[in-house]
């Protein structure tokens, strides 16, 4: 089991070989049985597998060839809406138009999606997480046809994996764990965490590719810069304004 | 592996049993091989096992019993701090004030503290995620000395389980689940999707104690009334303005 866990790698080449109904079933089923809050299971998750569906996916996400090429795009979904119906038919008056009630509901998402993503890996399949989720939240709902109280929050592809990616390097578990109370990072510390990923000889060679003096500055300047990150700020607020979940007075 | 995650049940009374280190470690190092965006590892594990500050954590919970009887409490922290300091000491600027970057911390969290719970289960223990951590952000954030950039997200109580309590009710898989799109549904599709929950002998139950006409009802008035939900929404904004995560312009 923890060995599914400490061996995972994120898959980005598939076979064409579509995925059995029974095991996207038992993947599925396990994504489940995962925690979710108070039992409301406010999530959604939206499985695409049809070309046509796909290539239009693919474009949302800022065309990725793995999202063409993986026979299962699986979109996790914060929902209220099935939730809010059940209540108005029960005679019950929904509160869950606000941003407490979006983010219980991407709690949920997020804990079936690693559900899923593990379940997936213990069956032989490889997914890949897709961050451009949030990035485009409204072009995602069109596509999907998500109705009010309902967003995307996160996305995998799925399928059979066609390359063998060797295990990315992570920070010592010491750079994530904190014992009691947060202890906070001197200059020292940060150079210490930091020394293993920065000396690595993929780094070495984003510096050349990228002609940039630290690894850091790939992420500032290329990877995550300011801009990009206020324009996607502004749109998935504004998204969760359009689906309902903003009236927090 | 799987049957580890089909019969995830959460577990609200522990033995006084201490975990071992070695285990905890594992399990730690199986939070930290969750995918994260980019490989930013945007978030930390606050592991508290003292019993004084558990005392605090406790009354910021609600005074749930669990979080005083469980021997290790992980609070699951989006956090941008570290990575802000790496680029800062690095010749890098930081780009990470704002909402998306926030929410892609949460997303690195919630992926994290699910391969916890699954680790830690898979070595047989029990665990349960703790719904109030954004209800008390800011308390939790003075309790456990977070600086800015960093907000607590979720919170797993976890030790040896004293109790064995049924598997919970799911709606059927189909209630979550949507293929190629969204399909809305229709008020004798919720009727189908509610009716065995709906007829449970534990909903029976809770309908003669909470005096209520229907099950929807003890959601919207009692367990998550509009009331709460507002006033918690505009506290989890307001700490995340203070800790610097919504400068979106």
């Amino acid at each position: 089991m923890q060995n599914t866990i400490l061996n995972h790698r994120s898959i980005r080449k598939f076979k064409a070989d579509t995925i059995p109904g029974d095991m996207l079933e038992r993947i599925l089923l396990s994504g489940s049985r995962a925690s979710t809050t108070g039992n409301m299971q406010v999530y959604s998750m939206v499985v695409t597998s049809k070309a046509e569906i796909k290539d239009k996916l693919w474009e949302a996400h800022f065309k990725q060839d793995m999202v063409k090429q993986a026979p299962v795009i699986i979109t996790f979904c914060a929902d209220f809406n099935r939730f809010n119906k059940w209540c108005t038919q029960r005679n019950a008056s929904p509160g869950y138009d606000n941003f407490l009630s979006f983010f219980t509901a991407a709690i949920d998402s997020l804990l079936a999606a690693q559900n899923v993503a593990i379940a997936a890996e213990a069956e032989g399949l490889g997914i890949c997480y897709l961050g451009t989720t949030t990035y485009m939240t409204q072009r995602i709902a069109d596509i999907l046809e998500l109705p009010r109280f309902v967003v995307p929050v996160t996305t995998l592809v799925m399928g059979y994996p066609d390359e063998t990616p060797p295990l990315t390097d992570r920070l010592p578990l010491g750079a994530v764990v904190h014992y009691e109370k947060y202890i906070d990072y001197s200059s020292v510390d940060i150079d210490k965490l930091y020394l293993e990923k920065e000396n690595l000889e993929t780094t070495r060679k984003l510096l050349e590719v990228n002609k940039k003096e630290t690894l850091a500055q790939i992420f500032t300047d290329n990877r995550y810069a300011k801009k990009d990150n206020v324009a996607f700020s502004q749109s998935l607020l504004a998204f969760l304004e359009k689906q309902g979940f903003m009236n927090n007075m």
